[in-house]
């Protein structure tokens, strides 16, 4: 049966506790958050806990990766019920800082990541790489875990933060954890509360879509009438606008096409459903 | 009777000995430096050995500090020196890595600290800043040492760096060195060697200068006057261009100024001259 997790909110309470666990010799792993907590969120602590002793978890809506007009205050929260669902996954410790712990006045440095970051998400929202960067950065830095874990659903944001901890020579391994979906095939997103019961319906298309644009791209059909056919299936069912549906090389994020695919290809998608935008990916 | 130190070019061997000395549980100080040792680096080895048990210097000429018309192939290098030198200040590990290793093929990270970083050399050197906090970034997540230690002569850099461990909460002290100075008063600078005998003598007015400068702005003079004072003095001399004599904030490195200073002010000064740059600073 597990226990209740501890939340602390400071950097000094939090190094303690795993201070305490390293002396004992055991290994932590972490598993960075902002809340809302799915089966996504909780299969990454079920990983940790086969690749450590303990799971951190830090739950923070981190304002640095949202635009002004993109969804930080709309942003789904509720503490207790996320420490509730860690606790049942095995989680031992939540960090939970406020902004003013994270963000201190004078707070100046930013952490840019060139490269991986650039197509996709990198195009739509400029923001955010550099503000998922720095606050990663921060929270291995503030916690000190041997292994720390990102879903693969969010795969370009994986790529930016494995990039990021190499070449700034983060003592901690970067471990992606496979997309978990819903019955239908949706990948679970926190984003997926903002759906109205019939926006939910509709959304269960992308991973259809998306499945059998992957089968015609390994049937060697061109990137670019796969990716176009994809694109307008998804607008005629209502999404829209469709922010990009295009195959990336999965380890460099290179634009692929035109032509058929090669090996190590993704397909990756973006689209709006009424004020929720939802992205996915498949590999190839 | 100090022993050579051992010199490692690798994170992994790097890692072993400081995780040996911790394992031990003794205390770890770094000395990042670009070599060509003086007095100045020396001074902070000791200041390391009292703050901890054990010091490591980094040795790397790091070129993504310098731009492309700057002094990286002329930097002077002198490995054999620099170890015996650091070796009889009581340091027992160097780490001297290659480009290839600190910057391997991809490497697309960087570090940029806004603020402290805007004015003097930020404006004159817009590279240099961002280059500086990324290395220091990877150095201190390389060895982990518990405190790092930077000369004071590099004041605005040493702002920086604190700046960046605080803001990205690397678990390190920042600490700075006070200044070296030659018997005529020339603060030590590995730079000082590109200097002619003749301009090793006219050298020797930049703390003359200041001095006095600094003794008419305690008198309360107007800080415009005597800034604009001392640069035509420099002038006169043969410094030119004079980059900047200007008086900051010494935390903020808020701009100083009209009218007479208030308390927490600095003085600083670049000026070439030939084609070797020189900065200094003065608390005032």
């Amino acid at each position: 049966m597990a226990t209740a997790p501890s939340i602390v909110r400071t950097v000094a309470e939090l190094r303690r506790q795993v201070a305490a666990w390293r002396a004992a010799g055991e290994r932590v792993a972490m598993v960075p958050t902002m809340g809302a907590l799915h089966e996504g969120h909780l299969s990454l602590v079920r990983l940790g806990l086969i690749r450590a002793d303990h799971v951190v978890a830090s739950i923070f809506v981190n304002p640095a990766q949202f635009a002004p007009h993109e969804d930080f205050d709309a942003y789904p929260r509720g503490e207790g019920r996320d420490a509730e669902l860690l606790g049942q996954a095995g989680c031992e410790l939540i960090f939970a800082p406020d902004v003013a712990v994270m963000y201190p006045d004078g707070f100046s440095t930013r952490v840019l990541v060139d490269g991986v970051s650039g197509p996709l998400e990198g195009e739509k929202r400029p923001q955010f790489f550099g503000g998922v960067a720095t606050v990663v950065a921060k929270l291995l830095n503030q916690c000190g875990p041997d292994v720390a874990l990102f879903g693969e659903k969010d795969y370009q944001q994986l790529l930016v933060i494995k990039r990021m901890a190499r070449d700034l020579d983060l003592p901690v391994e970067i471990v992606g954890g496979p997309t978990v979906r819903e019955a239908d095939g949706l990948a679970m997103s926190s984003r997926n509360a903002y759906l109205s019961a019939e926006e939910r319906a509709t959304a269960a298309l992308v991973p259809i879509v998306m499945a059998e644009a992957v089968e015609r791209l390994r049937a060697g059909l061109a990137i670019e009438a796969v990716e176009a056919e994809a694109a307008a299936r998804l607008e005629a069912a209502g999404f829209g606008p469709v922010d990009y549906v295009q195959a990336h090389d999965g380890e460099t994020m290179a634009r692929l096409g035109p032509g058929p695919v090669g090996a190590g290809a993704r397909l990756f998608v973006a689209a709006w459903l009424g004020k929720t935008r939802l992205i996915d990916n498949w590999a190839v």
